[in-house]
C-alpha cells in the first residue's frame, strides 16, 4: 500500500491507494468481504431496491440465517450496506446500498453477468480438462 | 438458471445462461473459484504476464504453496488458466490466462482497483460505524 507520511493524520489520511497483493492492507480484507460467497449474493440482489432481512434469505437460494446476518454485518462494517429499523411492533429492519455499496455492486454485477453468460463456454472447457486428465 | 429442451444435447448446449442465486447452478461454483481469496490475486498476477509457481508465491504475498496449487488446478479445470510443462531437467512448469481467464481477469481487475482506490473512503465509513456502534 502507499502511505504518506504525514504526522498525526488517521490511517485514512495515510493511505492513498491500498494493494491487495500486500498480505498486511485493509483492502484485502474489504475485497474479502466483497467477494464472499454470500457478500456477491447479497449486492446483486440490493442492487435492485431495499429489502427485508427475510424477502433477502429467500432470494439468495441456500443462504442460513446466521452466515446471512454475519455478511450484512460485516459489508455494514466497510460502509456498503445500510441498515435502516423502523421503530414498530415488532420491529422492521430494511437493508440498502449505500453510495459506496452501489459503486462496489455495479463492478461486482459485471463480473456475476459475465460468469453467467459464460457458463457454456467454461462448461465446455470443463469437459475438455476432464478429457486431457483422464 | 435456463435451460433448453433439447434432447440429447450436452449440458453446456442446454445451458443458455447461469443464475447464480440458484443454489444448483454451477455457474456459482465458477463464481466462488473466481471470487475465492486467492483465485482474485491470481487472476490479477497472471493478467500482467506468464509465470512460473514460484514467482506467483513470491508476489501474492500470504499464499501457502497447498492454496495456490490447489486455486490454480480449480480455474484451470474451469478453463480460465493454462498449465504448460516444459520437459527439461528440472521440469518447468508455467501458468498463464486462456481467453477466457482475460475477459474473467479484466472484471475482477475492475473490482480490485475500485477497492483498492476506495480504501480511504472505506476505512472512513468503517471509523463512523465503529463510532456509531460504540
Amino acid at each position: 500500500m502507499e502511505i504518506s507520511s504525514e504526522v498525526g493524520s488517521t490511517l485514512s489520511d495515510r493511505i492513498r491507494r491500498g494493494d491487495v497483493l500486500a498480505a498486511a492492507c485493509p483492502s484485502r480484507a474489504v475485497l474479502r468481504h466483497l467477494t464472499s460467497q454470500w457478500g456477491v449474493l447479497i449486492l446483486i440482489v440490493l442492487e435492485e431496491g431495499t429489502f427485508r432481512f427475510s424477502t433477502l434469505r429467500r432470494r439468495i437460494d441456500g443462504v442460513s440465517e446466521r452466515m446471512l446476518a454475519q455478511t450484512l454485518k460485516a459489508l455494514e462494517g466497510d460502509g456498503l450496506v445500510r441498515r435502516t429499523s423502523f421503530d414498530t411492533v415488532p420491529p422492521h429492519v430494511e437493508y440498502s446500498l449505500t453510495d459506496l455499496g452501489r459503486q462496489a455492486a455495479r463492478r461486482v454485477r459485471d463480473l456475476v453477468d459475465w460468469v453467467e453468460t459464460s457458463l457454456p463456454a467454461i462448461l465446455d472447457a470443463r469437459d475438455e480438462a476432464g478429457r486431457r486428465s483422464a
